[in-house]
């Protein structure tokens, strides 16, 4: 197999997942960033060459592998798959060890609920895009929106890892669902969401925090972030 | 096994698609509407038992099911299920004839990517709460922002079909990607999205519509719906 190329995004939380999945199945890959908010790709400046080069989400070798523009993008087996639980779901199958998912349908449900929880009903009302949008639309207008929208999931969300949790998401093995939270926590901290309401969560947070497969998927500790990460805000 | 129970709300795109994936697996269920608008459940009005009693969200024996509150939530085997792709997964994984997915991984990676294209990236962004709180925030701003964020995702939804469909979005087999597909257009037509931009998500979207197992499940036809729909916007 043909080393994998991952079209990632730092702060992006759907690229964050994917490079949680492959650390997990202990994948490795070449990490090539997208700018998500720069017009020009950048390999060079001046007469040198980037150790990391910056592409943007025009780039024509990137809309080739995926032409709606996204990040994450992953080329593996000669396919460009995107969509982050798409890809998760694919790598899943084509690598079953270690399985993202029980053997039991039921718990099975409940793990890609949960992930589909955060997926669709929580990341896509606080993405960066939005938050940006709407605080130019009003000062501060977005930051009430995400903070928002946030909290009302992680209700929900709550009372779903209450009902369905052991020392993870769903029972005491890892699943889908955990991949998908590290990223939504981090961002309810920057939008300043209140977790003290939210004890579950958190205490899942930390747990996934210590594990050593997910530690290397931090946006921190990519090639693309920035030396201080909050100032970029 | 007991007659599932499918709580849903007439109009609810998520709610939708769990109505075609049942019919396609010829599940017959029991329908109980969720009133998303009301504060309380209507079982009867003065002496009159309602023919079809309408449960609000808060109602203790849709909370039991569904801590999060959400529609579409089915009741089947036993399980409360949650969230519509993990119903959708559950059903094909319970219930295998006719599948729901290609058996070539590269085809599923493709079925479930542009299922959730819709289900992430599109749906949240123009969902009925989502309009009708910007537009009490500014008149208006609710259509202008529905609008965008559905030809945002469609531009990228054509590249997508172009690149996969056949008669359907991926190939010639109805897949998991075709359930999502009657929703997103529906609701694109109610935000005046100008479809001629969009040809094949128009000539997909007009092959589903005349397929016999869509054409019961859609919002005009449930027992909740009221009699002219376009009048409840």
């Amino acid at each position: 197999m043909a080393k994998p190329i991952l079209y990632s995004y730092w702060r992006s939380s759907c690229s964050w997942r994917v490079r949680i999945a492959l650390s997990l199945k202990n994948i490795d890959y070449e990490y090539r960033p997208i700018d998500l908010f720069s017009e020009e790709s950048k390999v060079s400046i001046f007469q040198f060459t980037l150790r990391i080069p910056r592409f943007c989400q025009n780039d024509p070798e990137f809309v080739k592998h995926n032409p709606a523009k996204k990040v994450p993008t992953l080329v593996i087996n000669g396919l460009s798959l995107t969509e982050s639980l798409a890809i998760i779901e694919y790598l899943d199958e084509a690598f079953p060890d270690p399985p993202f998912l029980p053997k039991e349908l039921d718990q099975r449900a409940y793990s890609r609920a949960i992930a589909l929880h955060i997926v669709s009903s929580i990341q896509p009302l606080q993405a960066i895009s939005i938050h940006k949008m709407l605080n130019e639309k009003e000062k501060r207008y977005g930051d009430f929106w995400c903070n928002h929208f946030v909290n009302r999931g992680f209700k929900a969300l709550e009372e779903l890892l209450i009902k369905y949790s052991g020392k993870y998401c769903v029972g005491n093995q890892l699943t889908i669902a955990d991949i998908n939270l590290p990223s939504i926590i981090y961002n309810a901290k920057i939008y300043n969401v209140d977790m003290t309401q939210y004890p579950t969560i958190v205490r899942i947070g930390e747990t996934l925090n210590e594990h050593p497969k997910f530690k290397p998927a931090h946006p921190d500790l990519q090639p693309d972030a920035p030396k201080t990460t909050k100032a970029d805000m």
